[in-house]
């Protein structure tokens, strides 16, 4: 919800509650939010807002008084039915799914009124560093040569010459493959979709790490699944519980992120994965690996990835160029073995018959000539410094009692604050202090509170990156010189 | 499965049966065809190499003499057991959901062994008419312009200028609707799934045409959906039977395509649209109406669009530029009212984030500047010369008995043959004669024989579609003089 606040005293119409007041009021009236609907969260919406919690639940409670929401306990507030009762007239209902799923895209935090903040919070790289011209001079030729021929549906399987091409560049990081044991897709993000469905019913649990990814939290939860979580250590999956989460039958698979995990930054040993294959094999259970992030390692050796250890065709593994090269190709490749592949190509000619073949015909072209390996090498020592300017900050800025991962590659560091400081909280006070993170409870199945946070090194240059770190320790200390304040209870 | 024969005796290995099953063997010793796999169905194998059903039941027969098979009755053919029984090490199962997508993408005709007949099978347009050479320009000026930026994420509902663009396309129809109401997404095919995933959740029912849209039958299949199949007329949808089938609470929408329907060719009148939107309303059940081709009329007045007869926000409106422009821009869009909205762009990205920016935008300029309209014009021109040729031929060369449809757009024409032929048995025999067409079981729901198919005018000019239904006549004519043979007997 985007409500315009005027918080200079002398200009604004009346205090902050009230204008946010005002502002739903209004959508009620004008019918854009609909009887029944739920407001957000205080927590969410404070945070969107940049304002305290009890600003938001003022309002609230204003609202409430006047007949326009109610709160029901435990399930939030809700804007009171309409005028007339003639249900079978109003607009269709949504089903339960994805009003679930809307929750969930509801608690995400929103950095709309922040504009000048350092960027820390997204997975987004850099434009700055886009090859775009390059990319633009190659797609050009290709559509010059290839003309209407690529213009043509093109199949689920996605362009061969690709295939070919991330093939041979999987084969030289020892990944045995041939380029039809690649489906191509549209980012990691829907090879991560396809792959969910080819081992599961609605219903299914499928076993993700915790913390993890919150979109492929979101994914699950879209195709109506469950999650069983298990705990992340610093070296990676806690390795007991996660076998005794595969030994259930009603758990499906494994979704994991060995390299350069997200939120955590870290990167799995070799002995851990020979560990964590052995066990899915021994359970029968497949395993996602997303290597989202592979190519952006510019720190320490490479260690072989799940896929290429898999010698009973038990890994799913995800590629993407969204995050080493643009996300604006959208591709994505997911690497599979013998009757997976046909699974993936009837679920993705069920779900959106091919890709765009030009945008990967030109990715084929620019990463034969040379372009994306010269790319990649700017880019890794552009993250180096990037990182390397993190850390150092952490080091120098952040209060006794916080610790961070050190990652050897991708945008991620992951920053466990002092006991006691909830980080969903602190993210109004860091807007307001000029710096954007990713609260630790988005990437937990179950939203819970969390005292980490995901930093992001992608969008901001060394010198903002040092501000942001700075504004964060200021924040932090903040908080921990407040004395403890009483929760209000709000109903 | 793609079969290499040789069928001339000269230099053949075999008979063609030998070949076949030969074939097959090394796929299960080079274990490309695992134990436990099933093979393709007699009839469809047949179809797909274009040989009598009879060779592939000998060659099916002699592998199972040899042990290389085994047959279940009523299940069909499957490679048998392998060497170990230590199935906890074998390859992970693909979940049944996925086994019966297989099946169904299984029973798809395949045209692989015939590159010389005339293409009357598919609705995919012509590329000799794709003004590729001009979108090319326009993309390049696009990315020339917007540069990094258009390379980013694009959010999940797609580029503002081309939903401002369309928005103001569907307002000069008649159709009231904001760019803020359109979702872009990948084809009408994928807002087939999105809109289908709105307000279904699996194990529900989905109203359906009989028959309809085969890949729309895959989607509703793939999301773990049934279908509730209601018959189609020459007027568009029996609505008795609509109303009774939208009464039942498991019926959760209906899908329909009621401009240039696929595979009929029909278009339902103003009264038929007002009468099934009421039905639709009284149920209180959404409609998806899928306007794949909506701007390919090329005859006759156009009709109000479901949407722009929705004052209810019951209607779901699919828009294309697969069929009207070409469909490797992979850009369609879905116009939704209100929370529909939310709940679309919440499953968009939770599918697969976002799609990619500078195809959309280059389609925003490439609209604007007015090269759609100019394409539109000539492809009109010459669908309306094409479809006058087909009626024409069907006219002078089809055996009494046979009648048609006659579209005033699109690319399909619904034929029924004289009782007695079912056109899947067909199809074989027109491989062999030199035509392509779509038989009529792939578009119900039960995949049933069907004495009616598909002809298409996209893809083969004016001569190969009078020599196509020349040739359809001859295999037609050809069956009804045969003695009716009796059926051999597989379990």
């Amino acid at each position: 919800m985007r409500i315009p606040l005027e918080r200079e005293p002398g200009r604004a119409e009346g205090p902050v509650y009230r204008q946010i007041a005002a502002h739903i009021r209004t959508e009620v009236e004008g019918e854009r939010l609909a009887p029944g609907s739920r407001l957000p969260p205080i927590r969410e919406l404070a945070a969107e807002l940049g304002v305290h919690r009890d600003t938001v639940a003022l309002a609230y409670e204003s609202l409430a008084e006047e007949g326009v929401v109610e709160s029901a306990v435990g399930r939030g507030t809700f804007v009171r039915g309409g005028r007339d009762g003639d249900v079978a007239h109003g607009p269709p209902a949504l089903s339960a799914l994805v009003e679930r799923l809307l929750d969930f895209e509801r608690a995400r935090p929103r950095f709309g009124s922040a504009e000048d903040a350092v960027p820390m919070h997204a997975l987004v790289p850099d434009p700055a560093l886009y090859p775009a011209d390059a990319f633009r001079r190659v797609l050009n030729r290709v559509l010059a040569d290839g003309g209407a021929e690529l213009l043509r549906y093109g199949g689920p399987q996605g362009h061969q010459g690709l295939r070919a091409v991330l093939a041979g560049r999987l084969r030289r990081a020892s990944t045995r493959v041939e380029a039809d044991e690649l489906v191509l897709c549209h980012g990691a993000s829907q090879g991560i979709s396809l792959a969910l469905r080819l081992f599961t019913e609605p219903g299914d649990v499928v076993a993700v790490e915790d913390p993890t990814y919150n979109n492929a939290l979101a994914a699950t939860l879209g195709l109506g699944l469950r999650t069983a979580p298990v705990p992340m250590r610093d070296d990676g999956l806690d390795l007991a519980a996660l076998e005794r989460t595969l030994e259930r039958p009603e758990v499906k698979l494994l979704y994991t992120i060995p390299t350069f995990h997200n939120p955590m930054g870290t990167t799995t040993s070799l002995a851990h994965r020979r560990r964590l294959l052995a066990i899915a094999e021994r359970c029968g259970k497949p395993v996602i690996e997303d290597a989202f992030e592979s190519d952006l390692r510019f720190d320490g050796r490479g260690v072989p990835t799940l896929a290429a250890l898999d010698r009973s065709g038990h890994v799913i593994h995800l590629y993407s160029f969204s995050k080493s090269l643009f996300p604006g190709a959208r591709v994505g490749a997911i690497l599979a073995r013998g009757r997976l592949v046909d699974g993936l190509l009837a679920l993705k000619q069920a779900t959106d018959l091919s890709d765009s073949i030009p945008l990967q015909a030109a990715l084929a072209a620019f990463v034969d000539g040379g372009h994306y390996d010269r790319h990649l090498g700017r880019l890794r020592k552009t993250l180096r410094a990037r990182r390397d300017a993190v850390l150092a900050s952490l080091e120098v800025e952040m209060p006794r009692g916080t610790t961070w991962t050190t990652p050897q590659g991708g945008f991620q560091v992951w920053v466990a604050l002092p006991e006691g400081i909830d980080t969903s909280d602190l993210l109004a006070d860091a807007v307001g202090a000029g710096v954007l993170f990713a609260p630790g409870s988005q990437f937990h199945h179950d939203g819970r509170s969390s005292r980490a946070l995901r930093l992001s090194i992608a969008l901001a240059d060394e010198a903002a990156l040092r501000r942001g770190v700075a504004a964060l320790a200021r924040v932090v200390r903040a908080r921990m010189g407040d004395a403890p304040r009483p929760e209000r209870v709000h109903v």
